[in-house]
């Protein structure tokens, strides 16, 4: 059973009738509710507003994969949570930043960069293409998938060169974006998802579901450590 | 299912009494039996000898992951078969490279590199450190693992830097060795392992098994090609 | 001084009057030309009618970055001279690939891959994103350049995930493209940059010859290796 | 000319006679005084108890690669200057960690880990094998150099997957350790260097300086971006 827990902002939906209408349960109730059609995988949603943002100890314990949705609110969420889950995910949790996420204070304080990026809120299309077809992320997905609607993300995005890249996006305007991105980081993996703009049904898209399904299981923990120290060691060779 | 060919050379066993009794149903043998003891593996064995070297279309048609060891007889490999290994590499399937197999036709056709190392026969011990230990061929092994009696490898070993690095070996004559290599090739999956000299019991060794177990899990096909073309395409978009 | 020996097939030229009117002195003549204009580089060049194409051992002992563009003709190349190219490149020579170099003997060997891809010779534009902008081959070209009019190539590129990817190119048909690919290969280094279609005034663009002129630079050899060789050596501490 | 800055807690050597009498200048002296033997670079330094910790705006602006050396006093280093420096390197600034400033907050916000390993006070030696031999950094080392007195680092070091791993180091203990790691992070360089603990006179090693002198050079910005932004723009392309 991999335990994922889907952490959402979850304000855009509230504040919008037009994007409450494409995710009446909030992008978390959606993803979460595709999710849950996988009998390997154990589902559970925090959000913004609740109490620690919903990342207890007592659910980060429980969570082998923690999605992250966040946008209007990424200044909100407390440096004490984004240290805990930055420790997590170097002591094995995986992390799946969509989208919005690029900025968040969790993704960026993982990369030690600053996530900027070009951005244009438009009727593009973009068209994904799976340069890597080999990774486990690329099962099943073909050549390419195309997202009728989104909002356009170009390069230069500014991460770390990542240590597989998956999919690179095509956008009519004229842009490219490196849109599937994974990382090992400590004893976890980071994989950073392009898509997913809020006022678009990106995350009802079944290629999108399959990708998220997909790096579910490519980021769950193979080996957990305890606690991060620096030991002093002795000789093991006399 | 996965299904897994363990290809050996199968010269060392017959011509030494001493290999003979540590692998008495070859190096193939020692590790088929191993595999088969996993509900998810189906396991069948090809050596040198064997007409087509024992790997017909036939048996490539029904292979996702080929192990080879090989030594004293790289050159007998006919290039017709080499060159269909490779070809079936980058249309999926994937490949184990153990060990003496750095210097296989194989292998070093699909790096591009020589394969070239430093070499020692002895009674080096070698330590087998754990570098990256969120990537799933390192599952289960805790920091580091031990070969009290193993041939020594030393750097530059001529290879392209990995896509990831999984083990560095320590050898007490004063040695280091990138010993756990997984490239991408294709739509395939290339992992080259280094312990694995015929005078030891290396492929008895728990950890050994353990790695060779986990790397056939991580190489197994996720996309398959049908064919290798250079397509002439119309424009997606007008 | 870098000694650069810039190879071309040379048969487009001969055969069409237009790719003649584009090329007077051929793509290696007008590749020279513009890196002669360097001070710290010496440049002959070489072409596949002559004999041993041009690359006799006397001139690869006396280059230190090879620059090379086929074609039409890549089955032509001698196997002989391909094996010597890419021995030179592991003992220290760079490579510097264009365009249709893709499919080349050479280019193919060192990196043991298909270096397939999608084409469609049309009048797409082409623009190449910067990726890696702190890379030395992205010196002095702002985020991106423009190519009017150049035969597209598309993914899924069959090459090894590079070791740095410095471009990104988007053509208006709807594909991307990995368009400039750094590799380290022994104690050698390989550049691939796809623009170059014969029939377009590609080499006379500034940016691409920016970009040629960077790559020499970071190609040129650092540590040059006599001989490959397979050494069995005593330990270093007892 | 590359200007250099070359940063130190100075401490120690203020705090120990022994270590004061292998740095009568300082750790930071001594590397700017090897510096100031090359012709196209110019030196300056700057220490913690500084005003601004020596690297105020006047003096970031006027720095191509910052040269980092800290220790035991990490955590009075302050929060804006780290934040600074890490801005700097976004914008392309180089920058050299030695040693123990692998726990550093300049170097972990940069890394996005915790910098975490295995150590050792005692009379190991080391030798620093070169395994990527066509990088700059490891230009005219031959295939190793020995430290005779170091302290230890072991793996696992919980740093990202370098870029380009040039070199690893063997300790007679029975460790290994990445001990030459570059990194590309916005528009600047990062490179990780093992050795220099205080107490040994490894900063007066001709290997050493030769290694820090290259890593000057390879860490020299190529493109400056002036501001960090997050752009919305329009279409390229209609």
């Amino acid at each position: 059973m991999i335990r994922v827990t889907v952490w959402n902002e979850y304000r855009h939906e509230k504040l919008s009738k037009g994007i409450a209408a494409i995710y009446p349960e909030g992008i978390h109730g959606a993803i979460a509710k595709y999710l849950r059609e996988e009998p390997d995988m154990e589902v559970r949603t925090a959000t913004l507003d609740e109490p620690e943002h919903g990342l207890t100890d007592e659910v980060l314990d429980n969570t082998d994969v923690l999605i992250w949705w966040g946008h209007m609110a990424h200044h909100e969420v407390s440096d004490e949570i984004v240290k805990k889950v930055q420790n997590r995910v170097l002591r094995g949790m995986g992390l799946i930043a969509l989208h919005s996420a690029h900025a968040s204070k969790v993704f960026t304080r993982l990369m030690g960069t600053s996530g900027s990026l070009k951005w244009r809120e438009a009727d593009d299309n973009e068209r994904v293409w799976v340069v890597e077809p080999g990774h486990p992320i690329a099962e099943g997905l073909g050549e390419y998938f195309e997202l009728e609607r989104e909002e356009m993300y170009g390069e230069r995005f500014d991460v770390p060169a990542p240590d597989t890249l998956v999919f690179i996006s095509w956008f009519k305007g004229g842009e490219v974006f490196r849109s599937g991105c994974c990382y090992y980081r400590g004893h976890g993996k980071v994989f950073y998802f392009r898509p997913g703009h809020e006022s678009f049904p990106t995350f009802h898209n079944p290629s999108v579901i399959r990708v998220i399904k997909n790096a579910v299981r490519w980021a769950k923990p193979v080996n957990r450590l305890e606690k991060i120290t620096f030991p002093n060691v002795p000789p093991l060779e006399k």
